[in-house]
């Protein structure tokens, strides 16, 4: 990321969250002194003016969002589905954009002699002498030959556009931490293998693809002339990893609201989680590669060797950053069991050490945005478990809050930027490629991949579940907050304007046709999520347990069961059980009392409940039901006999982690009594709306 | 306000966010031409490089607010009343001064030429050419001579100095507005008139004796030759606004603990929360206070009158948009009822209207803090009502979290900032002197004014709780906000050096002895804080009905409760009840189906509730526990008989709200049946409990 910063990087990231305020712009090396009482009380009415206009200008986002959530609330009210809340946020964006840029007329009375001295360098704060008073000015980025004549005369439209490190510092983070936060690891877990693939693999091929295919329009268009500037096949490829990261919120929140099938949610939630973060650093080491000499747009395998380490280091580095800071967290909320009677230091807590992630990746020359994505998955599967019920909430309710305003501002505020941004360069050529090549890429990435995957799942992904992944792949905050952190160049505003047309053309278009899709893919709606794992959508029945990627996920869930959670979290087995008797006294030292007591109970909470905490209890009873009603089904349940496969028992861990009755160290081997407690179809009633609400 | 910011208002409300980052600092107007592209690099490095500094300082201060929180815990866990957080905060930020400015040395390496060049004017921006290229520089704020020389020496110091504006755009307003929201408005509102006349009455007297006070101190230096710059009367009476303005935030969380008398505790709550908004006024007024002609320091009356139009037109224009928007937000989430439905939604707006009120004041020229203020009031009164009961919690928990983080941030950084500011002017007999004079600003606040309303007050200030308020004139925030955000002249320096260790001794020593105070003067704690308003602290049972400003306040409460409340809100009795018989259509067409149902409902969420939903029913068990237990003191509080007092029904209405059972339009006359559904002793406990918590 700290590559890609070009001149914009010079701003700090408390600077980075200014407007860009252009009151107006001089540059005067001339010696004279005049009267400075009169220029004193000048400056400072100039000084009012521009914090009194600062403040409209935010007042006009602060109302373009209360617009949205009203709007928003009577969509809901009627049960719209055809334009989601970031769509909205898009559309009076622009509306609010086009009256900026041809309804108000902002008379230039402000003081524009530009009289330019030349400096050989551009230090980050610049000391002016103005008749004998020193004032500081702080560099706020580099400006284009172009954008001088603009200045003077779209003053106004300047003033509402944010500075574009404001996204990655401000607005991103707790969009994505709130991802990380409330990602439904269970069905997350399970498909771990293929989501990796997809949000690895599939972004990979997709910038390549989309990159390669980028580079034959921009020869294309060099060799009819309709190219005005330079565009190297780097910056091909920069397009193809902006445009791969892919942000399906839309969707998503139908697919909630619709109950659709939990594997296809996991699937397209958590690729769309990673793949912003690999898009992210991927980007940044397509921007780091710089062959040395002067030809520097050549081929070198040493450069290329070097941004794949920068990838390998940033990416692994920020993982494990993001994970530290969230065992840190996890380890003082267990320490400080007393901090659970007051919620209001926990909240706090945990919202500072979450914050501290983010600056410490930035301090460490990693991604932030990256680091906060694994420490707020860590949060949940640890720390989450610490908190006390109300922090529990209270944390879920305030990184919810932050989420939603930051998404519909990142949203609105690329409607308006449509009109008021103004190096747009719009060229047919280079939309109609990117329109294919982003199909290209996405199809690139999903079916291919599907294929070599179905090879070792044993739960298929079938061919409707492609379509609607392949049709899911919406482009939005990610992609937006990458393309307009740097638009110096011709080859950048261009990227930029093709952007914005990809988001809103697939926010609107396939955000908008999800149902449609949905019942086009025949794909089922209003099925218990947790029902559908038994009984496939082609009504072969199937066992839960015949899923992916269990190997790599059993070592790994062995450990964090046996180790990690009960040094972390008051849930899990007590250390005495799981370590080798040689460890005996560590394991007395490490095992916090309420593991005692969790051995001999059959209620555990387990984070796998994030985000609906009726979520397990609702499988228990679902099978049950399911049992009950349907008879024939039973041969996927095991009734009361011992589990035989322990790729079953593994998987019907993670789903009844609860009902551990017995924890023997090593790979469990429980009796299931599912029989003895159905759960009565009201309470069933009751956790789906819950699922639905969140 | 707007006129107090001398040059640093020239820097918008985004960028005043900022960190001072000297990089370096450089004015070079020479023309030379070198290789662009290897200063492209190290200009980017250098960028890089700060950018990572910045984040490492930010980290330092979330890790002191961290460390902050885990201290409190300890305290809060082994019940320590002695040191607050907000104390506890000032010693860690003073022990990260001491290693920063004298452990950590930063090696100078930085380019630091500082070529000045004179300028007849100081745009907000600047545009630079670098070698052909353009850069563009943003205002800062204005740096005296002697800063110059500081900057290459203190750059590590100077990085972690915040704009002071951040102070009043970002930390202060949440402080405000949760203060405002917070209230206990049964209790303010029985002591209106006293507080107003503490607030207003007693600030402003409070400012001129600490003016004069310190003026005499001054022309004092000047005799024995101790000054070492120019100060001014209006210096001396803005040092007397900025100090006049309370903030026993340390006291009152003692109070609430350990449950002092209820008006005590409104009456230091209600001056604190209010002199704020005075004090600040004031300043700013002092501040504009420009005799016009050369002879700009002596007394003029036109500039004397045109300060008071200033502070008359800025307060009240504060107010009433500050109620405007809390009156439209209860409107729309009166109107939008749905929105119940989705609390994330509601929340957000709540927030957004909130902050909106802000921006507005402030671009329309008002003090956005005053507004923020008494939007957050109105919100409490009547927005609050129309929330769902999630939501209510979620705002209530939102903004006590964003009140706590600002408040610690902003006491940690004044520990900091004792040893990291670098043009701090101690001067014993200033400092002496500001002591004596804080001390007899307060003396003259509290006693005359005590005095004068106990002549109208049946419900006397007794000397002890007059010693308590005078004890509980700490300073806090505001002070330090308003006094570090102009520190360019001397007079400024020694004022602000003045103010931190006020702030660092009352915070310290008042907040401190609260406990010792409180038995000292025999206050008594632990009382039930609704039983007090019947049994006086002297013993001698006296009617809590005999409360002062209640012609005042019948008027408006009767048309708040009339007309306000069933228009804004779905409690309060119909319209149709209230309006005169020839408004019945405009009345039916304003009131809302659930206010018919209220009318004949027992249950009212009066929003009198706001800190603790059990207040009510607590004042209502009370009474009838108190009765039972003591006998003999029946005689306060009627017994299913009719209320012949007038003032008596009022107060019981505002304590009793939610039994109203017939609306008559005009004043009520209700019986009360108290002794029908006596509350359980445990149910009052746990009230008390939940309370306590809050």
């Amino acid at each position: 990321m700290d590559s890609t910063c070009k001149i914009n990087a010079a701003m700090s990231i408390w600077r980075r969250l200014s407007l860009f305020v252009l009151a107006s712009s001089l540059c005067l090396c001339l010696c004279r002194a005049e009267d400075s009482a009169m220029e004193n009380i000048v400056t400072e009415k100039k000084a009012e003016e521009s914090h009194r206009q600062d403040s409209a200008d935010l007042l006009v986002f602060i109302l373009l969002l209360t617009l949205t959530i009203l709007t928003i609330w009577l969509f809901k009210h009627r049960r719209c589905r055809f334009l989601h809340e970031t769509g909205l946020a898009m559309i009076y964006g622009l509306l609010v954009g086009v009256v900026l840029r041809y309804a108000i007329h902002v008379p230039s009375d402000m003081n524009n002699v530009t009289l330019s001295c030349n400096v050989n360098a551009s230090p980050a704060t610049l000391l002016v002498n103005v008749s004998g008073k020193f004032y500081e000015y702080t560099l706020k980025g580099e400006i284009s030959g172009s954008e001088i004549n603009d200045i003077q005369d779209n003053e106004m439209l300047r003033k509402v556009t944010f500075d574009p490190e404001v996204f990655f510092n401000i607005l991103l983070p707790p969009i994505i931490f709130h991802a990380g936060y409330s990602l439904k690891r269970r069905h997350f877990f399970r498909n771990l293998g293929s989501i990796l693939a997809y949000a690895f693999v599939g972004t990979v091929v997709s910038c390549f693809i989309i990159g390669l295919f980028m580079y034959g329009c921009v020869l294309l268009m060099k060799q009819i002339g309709h190219l005005g500037g330079d565009f190297f096949f780097t910056d091909c490829l920069f397009f193809g990893a902006i445009v791969s990261a892919t942000d399906p919120v839309t969707v998503l929140a139908i697919f909630n609201e619709l109950q659709v099938d939990a594997d296809l949610y996991a699937l397209l939630f958590g690729e769309s989680v990673l793949n912003d973060a690999v898009a992210l650093v991927l980007s940044s080491s397509i921007v780091a590669y710089q062959p040395e000499g002067d030809n520097t747009h050549t081929f070198e395998a040493m450069a290329m060797l070097k941004s794949f380490g920068i990838f390998l280091g940033v990416f692994s580095g920020s993982f494990a950053l993001g994970g530290a800071t969230g065992v840190v967290t996890a380890l003082i909320s267990f320490n400080f069991t007393k901090l659970r009677e007051l919620p209001l230091l926990e909240t706090a807590l945990f919202f500072l050490m979450s914050w501290s992630t983010f600056l410490l990746a930035e301090a460490c020359g990693f991604t932030g945005v990256v680091a906060v994505l694994f420490c707020g998955m860590t949060q949940a599967h640890y720390t989450f478990n610490n908190l006390s019920p109300e922090s529990q909430d209270r944390t879920k309710q305030l990184f919810e809050l932050l989420n939603f305003l930051a998404e519909n501002f990142i949203f609105s505020y690329m409607g308006l930027t449509l009109f008021t941004f103004h190096n747009h360069v719009f060229n047919p050529i280079f939309i109609v490629g990117a329109f294919l090549a982003v199909f290209l890429g996405r199809a690139a990435n999903i079916y291919p991949l599907s294929f070599l995957l179905n090879l070792s799942r044993r739960n298929k992904i079938t061919s409707n579940f492609q379509h609607m992944m392949m049709f899911a792949g919406l482009r939005g905050a990610m992609t937006f907050a990458l393309s307009i952190r740097d638009t110096a160049t011709y080859a950048r505003q261009m990227m930029f304007s093709t952007t914005l047309l990809v988001v809103f053309f697939t926010v609107w278009i396939c955000g908008g046709g999800t149902t449609q899709m949905l019942s086009c893919q025949k794909i089922r709606v209003g099925v218990d999520t947790d029902l559908e794992n038994f009984i496939g959508p082609d009504g072969v029945e199937r066992s839960s347990t015949k899923q992916e990627s269990a190997w790599l996920f059993r070592i790994w869930y062995n450990f964090d069961h046996n180790y990690l959670k009960p040094i972390l979290t008051h849930s899990g087995p007590p250390l005495t059980a799981t370590l080798p008797a040689c460890c005996g006294p560590l394991a007395r030292c490490l095992t916090s009392p309420q593991a005692y007591e969790n051995e001999g109970q059959l209620k555990d909470s387990d984070s796998d409940l994030i985000l609906n905490d009726g979520d397990i209890s609702l499988t228990y009873g679902d099978i049950t039901v399911s049992t009950d009603a349907t008879g024939a089904h039973t041969s996927g349940t095991p009734v009361g006999g011992v589990a035989v496969n322990s790729d079953e028992a593994l998987d019907r861990e993670l789903a009844f982690s609860d009902h551990e009755l017995v924890i023997r160290g090593t790979r469990l081997v429980l009796p299931m009594d599912d029989s003895e407690h159905p759960l009565p179809l009201d309470s069933r009633r009751h956790w789906h709306k819950n699922e639905t609400m969140s």
